[in-house]
């Protein structure tokens, strides 16, 4: 039953290799189309650049430090990362600026957070006073320095203290800490970027943006500088902008867009297009009118809805398992067995989670395959 | 920007080291306990000798060889994986005889299961009469041999013929091609194991198997020995081992349960215990009511619900993130902020690919990290 195997036990090939067309890929693969991806990079950093603000993308929608690379050498501040040891990989791959978009909470973690330190430019959220005694301390035992930034709640219900007399309250514990310095507020609202309409998103961004400068405000009218405010997801971007609150916007799936961003109304000046696609094989025709993928839930997370089928008329994705997805197929669709086919993932930063390299293409021939270095790192 | 790093970057540390109280280890983790495991896999390998049918567990369940090989010292006949790739680590294991419970298609895929089936012993489904002449062929071209089922579609309406009539069909031909060998049926029904009462399972389970005993005797009356009928999940093992008519179960969940399995009626002999769970840390308490916990999206999916608190009275998870889980609190609900909780995963099939290890612990204490090593492996 356990014994040594026969012969070799054979190593799996790359999916891809450059020069390859996009069609002999093995599957299920994520495959990047470049001109979509560099058209989407641009046009939020030239956003950025024309209301002044600064563009810091966050990793954790992709965890790939090639594409950190990218967007920095477009002008991209910094990088965000919602995790500690998700950073890891990007500052060993050079990238020297890092906001932790979230709270630090635990030894281990604070001590990897003192280390991270120590290697690059790093800030970090709080909303909590023992926490932020416990990150001092932290940094304090390694002599190391963080900017923490104080998590305003402007909407969502999730992490953040709730008004600003407390912002004030862990701004001035902040000041009077070693090993901590106040850089200014996070005011993110996750909910706000999937608001359909696009007056509706402008309105919601709005009171979120308004409840940011109000803390500021008051952060200011108390002696203490409040320089940095940062917040803005792909679906408030526009808005966060040109709001004149938000210094830094740590958008992120604009650069790949999906499923659920694709179904928001995109009626202003901002259009990214869909780069991220998974690459599927039709792996069974079993029946008329169905065909089977050989990507389900363990290649794109369907949380947000199942995913489309990219260009497929008359071809449905109609539910997903393990490793299959199940299409329906009209009468008068051409599909073969083995033939391949793009899907766009509802939802980019969990299905980048699922894998460990990205093929990157043009015109249906891969230029490189990069690494998903962050994959899998929660912690 | 993108400079050297000031200092060096720091590695990230294991989670967790035998001896650990559970306690400390690093969040999220996903996390084992070895007595409810245990009693998991006796039940079942039990329950498959008393009615004399082999057990040959789903390793797509786990992609842990550390596991599948506790499996087989209990007498499991060998394993299932779902994909070629997902076989290649429990084979470098020493694992020889791995049914994949599915269809391959294409020239890359067919390649590498013939060098599979040099170091293996291998078997696989087809449902495709073009599909099994190219696996016949890549088997002659590696001078290999595979073992083809027939996969017979009982229910599910997914991948497999739709009838006894197109089994024997390919049953013939693969009698008449090199490089494979008929082996028997496959006749698995997905959607069966989630029926959530017992006696409604029970007969869904019983159509599923009264299908496979009618294309079993048509294909014995075309003059074709079927000696193998694989099948049967977690769900509809009870009834499947003593049908009298499969002759091999798959199920893989029943080592672990999880909160799609849980809301199954189990008022039958088998009553499997959660041993799975995935262990966060409590990282924000902003407000009275809610708490956020450090596992989300990218710990655990939820297309088969939330996760659950265990033991957690008076604590609800109640919306999922990428990183973040936000519950529900009651007020007298005893919560502190860096407190741990153990989740219980919704579906554990893709909730064990979105990790690289498992920390196996007994009575509170860790013993082991086990790799995680054919996470990820799709194709």
């Amino acid at each position: 039953m356990a014994n040594p195997p026969a012969a070799s036990v054979p190593a799996l090939p790359p999916a891809a290799a450059p020069g390859d067309p996009l069609a002999r890929v093995d599957t299920p693969s994520l495959v990047l189309d470049l001109d979509a991806f560099e058209s989407n990079l641009r046009q939020m950093q030239a956003w950025a650049d024309r209301h002044g603000v600064a563009l810091r993308p966050h990793a954790k929608a992709h965890k790939c430090p090639e594409i950190a690379r990218r967007q920095l050498a477009l002008g991209a501040r910094g990088i965000c990362c919602q995790k500690v040891s998700e950073a890891l990989p990007f500052v060993a791959a050079g990238i020297d600026d890092v906001h932790i978009s979230n709270e630090v909470v635990g030894a281990a973690k604070l001590a990897l957070l003192a280390q991270l330190a120590r290697a690059a430019r790093v800030s970090v959220c709080v909303d909590d006073a023992g926490n932020l005694a416990d990150i001092s301390a932290a940094m304090a035992r390694a002599q190391a320095q963080v900017e923490v930034l104080v998590e305003l709640d402007v909407g969502q219900g999730r992490c953040g203290v709730p008004d600003a007399a407390a912002a004030v309250a862990l701004a001035r514990q902040a000041q009077a800490l070693p090993g901590v310095t106040f850089g200014g507020l996070q005011a993110y609202h996750g909910s706000v970027q999937h608001v359909r309409g696009h007056a509706e998103r402008a309105a919601v961004a709005a009171r979120a943006a308004q409840a940011a400068a109000e803390c500021a405000r008051q952060l200011r009218a108390a002696g203490i500088p409040c320089d940095r405010i940062t917040g803005a997801g792909t679906g408030s971007a526009e808005f966060d902008a040109a709001s004149g609150v938000y210094t830094e916007m740590q958008a992120g799936s604009y650069a790949f867009m999906d499923g659920d961003y694709g179904a928001n109304a995109w009626s202003g000046p901002l259009a990214f297009r869909h780069s991220l696609f998974l690459l599927a094989t039709v792996m069974s025709m079993p029946a008329p009118g169905r065909a089977v993928v050989d990507a389900g839930l363990k290649s794109t997370t369907i949380e947000c809805g199942l995913p489309q089928v990219a260009g497929g008329a008359g071809l449905q994705y109609a539910a997903a398992n393990d490793e299959h997805g199940v299409l329906k197929v009209a009468a008068d669709a051409a599909l073969r067995l083995g033939d391949t086919l793009l899907l766009i993932p509802a939802h980019v930063d969990p299905t980048f989670n699922l894998h460990d390299s990205l093929v990157a293409y043009r015109d249906g021939v891969v230029e490189g395959v990069w690494d998903i270095s962050a994959r899998g790192l929660s912690r």
